[in-house]
């Protein structure tokens, strides 16, 4: 395809592109297929012509689109919803065409500068002190792993050079996290070679935080057991409920042992945005590394992950590795491939420059308090309706909740209903919400974070809520 | 920015694209700017006001532009030179658009099947058996990571549960590669806590390839020392000179061994579709595991790496972990959340379709072997001329060489001559190489890899390194 035929196909995808941002509703948002649907219609060996781009777009409308989930559709409630807006788009465009590796300085100056650049701007938005400097990963899974690395590295036992094993002078690390933690800790700690076992899953409190006392006594016991302590990761706004744990409280308990407190914040991070709600990043002053990702709740398409550290020091002796071919004579600069694991690095900093300037702080604020007055409106309903009971404090835009039937008490059946009701909601393709199940019940999720979301939808979601009664 | 304006910007950004892609030679290929200089023109402040995207866009031609350093450039032959080819960045657009999550199957049927069938289908490209799965991740460095935590699963001994530390029943774990590895080798195994000490850099031979018999010996000696051997990373197309190590030698020692053969073919492994240049991947058939990066030599923009393994049982036993909010009740369908690190994972797939598609496999041959041809023409100059010398084989698209003035025998002077050298090129602004040392001696590289590169380039650098003698 030459220049002139990418101009033609490329303004074809742009009139799609607005087209789907104008009407996204067109489209169910969960996939109506059934698995083998999709591979079904596509040839089994590879093409070796060259096809024509028209072909190519209309094999994507005709076999690929109906089996999306529609993520970017005002519909979509599960998980954590996000938006690929307008400007992130843009940006995601000219990223791709310019291709660059932000690896060292001078693989692009500007690729560096702008991240440094606009992580200031994230850390002065949300609220943390200047000594926390950043870095953009691809996701919270590999901001964490990085994160735990440095911890690990900061208990100053040699682990970078000698490793884990067979080490006399080097006791059994742990680490902490409650049991509400997202599993991209536990995943983190196995790849770390912590173990499973020794990543200790702190209970939870009523509106399931983090229990101090227990991370307390849990710390004191293994300190005496002669395990090390080397990191505690609390959340703020947890996977299933959005719950906070009380960082101020655990940063001081870190702070008293010497243990590398990380704090995620991946979706709830992003709240701090909102000047009445920086209060859910009390604490995380104190705290050792944070992770926020604007492809959650920041209307960032994916990927886009920041993870801040006030130890960049020890960040960079995990990880710094420079071979002979990538040493450079530039002086005084930063290289981001010393701040983790990935050599390619994608220029992620030019799409969140083009949010943040498109939008301003103060727009992305509004849409993300708007996101939250839904949600309290959708809970106070849920409060009030017969035979619905709410699961969880409305802390962010997600509201836990499940129906429950007056006469029904088992939870097998609890489950049932509630599924049966996801279903249907979901059957219909206007929305898609998700269910999970904590201390044995059962109960569905409204996460509301896509910017088209508005009041007439969840407005409908009661609507079809009522009739969707089992 | 509403779906109308973005119809407006996205065709303006299209335009810029085409403009780009016809003439990128109108930009220096390596920025010419000092640090700071594009810090210096950015706020310290965030916007908390909406801007106008013509603006935000003005300032991208002005302030970001001249501090790009242009990898999308005929004229970029450092480190490995890639493309973002037009149809992959009308790959990007929808994937970014779409914004969709393949973590679960049900999370984006057509992001899991599509996935599946690509991966197929470069397998067959590759002549790869059909024992081979595959997943696509981001870089080599997070395939590699994979890959070797599945290895270091393989041995058994519950390292997922247990962790590495403080082990009665675990030996110290190490792994083999050469001296020539990429360094996110080495990288992988410090955060797996195996640790500097237990990465065994295996010497090269006069053509940069792992020596067998020392890495026979290494692992017998370590054996007999009580050491556990549990990987060996072989490389086919090393970074600095694209040496291939003798992956059929070191897969029957692995298998007999029973040790896990990781095969990095993160740039070469590319040359496989041409099928005169299939050897290169002998042996590989036996490895365990293996990575190829498209977005390296095969047209696609960053960022995607192909992982492919043999054990997906093994990989999914390291890393399957799949939380209450994530179960789902679908049957027999693949949730490559499963298969590595993240969670969050792009629709990567669809690019790589494009691609496929619209070059055609034996349209992405066609400029992969114009590239090796070019790279055969360049060393058949330096081999022709007074007062330079070829450092390596030229085995691919990459040639490895140095000015060697007849009079001159110091390395430190060579050094010299041929940084300056090295400098003048990339201060021209029409070219970018790099250049490395190994075994104390100092050369520059001329990679291969950009689509627009041609002949005529190739030539002109000619002409521009003879003017340049120092």
């Amino acid at each position: 395809m030459n220049p002139e035929e990418f101009r033609i196909h490329g303004k074809q995808v742009v009139d799609w592109i607005a087209d789907y941002l104008q009407t996204p509703e067109k489209y169910p948002v969960l996939a109506q297929v059934k698995p083998g649907d999709i591979k079904n219609q596509l040839p089994k060996t590879p093409p070796f012509e060259p096809e024509n781009m028209d072909v190519i777009l209309a094999d994507f409308n005709r076999i690929i689109l109906p089996g999306i989930t529609h993520w970017n559709h005002p519909g979509f409630l599960a998980y954590f919803a996000n938006t690929a807006s307008a400007p992130g788009i843009l940006g995601e465009m000219l990223i791709s065409a310019l291709n660059v590796n932000g690896m060292l300085w001078r693989t692009s100056p500007s690729a560096t500068e702008l991240e440094e650049v606009v992580l200031d701007w994230m850390r002065q938005i949300l609220g943390l002190p200047d000594s926390f400097s950043g870095v953009i990963t691809d996701s919270a899974s590999v901001s964490t792993l990085v994160a735990l690395t440095a911890a690990r590295e900061s208990v100053q036992k040699r682990i970078r050079e000698e490793g884990l094993a067979a080490r006399s002078d080097l006791p059994v690390l742990r680490m902490y996290c409650s049991d509400q933690a997202h599993s991209s800790i536990e995943k983190a700690g196995i790849v770390l070679g912590i173990g499973q076992s020794n990543i200790i899953h702190i209970p939870s409190d009523s509106e399931y935080r983090m229990d101090v006392h227990a991370l307390a006594a849990a710390i004191r016991e293994d300190e005496e057991k002669g395990y090390l302590p080397f990191a505690v990761s609390a959340t703020v706004g947890t996977t299933a409920t959005t719950s906070i744990d009380p960082v101020e409280e655990i940063a001081l308990l870190c702070k008293n042992k010497k243990i590398w407190l990380h704090v995620d914040g991946a979706y709830g991070g992003s709240a701090a945005i909102l000047p009445e709600m920086r209060y859910v990043l009390n604490g995380v002053q104190h705290a050792d590394s944070f992770v926020v990702n604007p492809h959650k709740w920041m209307l960032t398409p994916m990927d886009c992950s920041l993870l801040f550290t006030r130890h960049v020091g020890t960040l960079k002796q995990a990880f710094s590795l420079v071979p002979e071919y990538l040493k450079t004579a530039d002086k005084d600069v930063n290289n981001y491939m010393d701040w983790g694991v990935q050599l390619g690095r994608r220029f992620r900093a030019l799409k969140l420059w083009f949010i943040l300037r498109s939008y301003g702080v103060d727009g992305i604020a509004a849409i993300l308090r708007e996101h939250c007055r839904l949600a309290k409106e959708f809970s106070s309903w849920i409060d009030a309706a017969d035979g619905y009971e709410r699961m969880a404090p409305v802390l962010f835009s997600v509201v836990c909740f499940r129906r429950h039937p007056l006469h029904v008490d088992d939870e097998n059946e609890l489950e049932n209903i509630n599924k049966e009701i996801m279903d249907r909601i979901n059957a219909s393709g206007e929305f898609f919400i998700a269910g999970t199940k904590i201390r044995g019940r059962y109960f569905l999720r409204v996460a509301i974070g896509n910017a088209a979301t508005s009041g007439r939808h969840i407005e409908r979601l009661r609507n079809l809520l009522q009739s969707a009664l089992p």
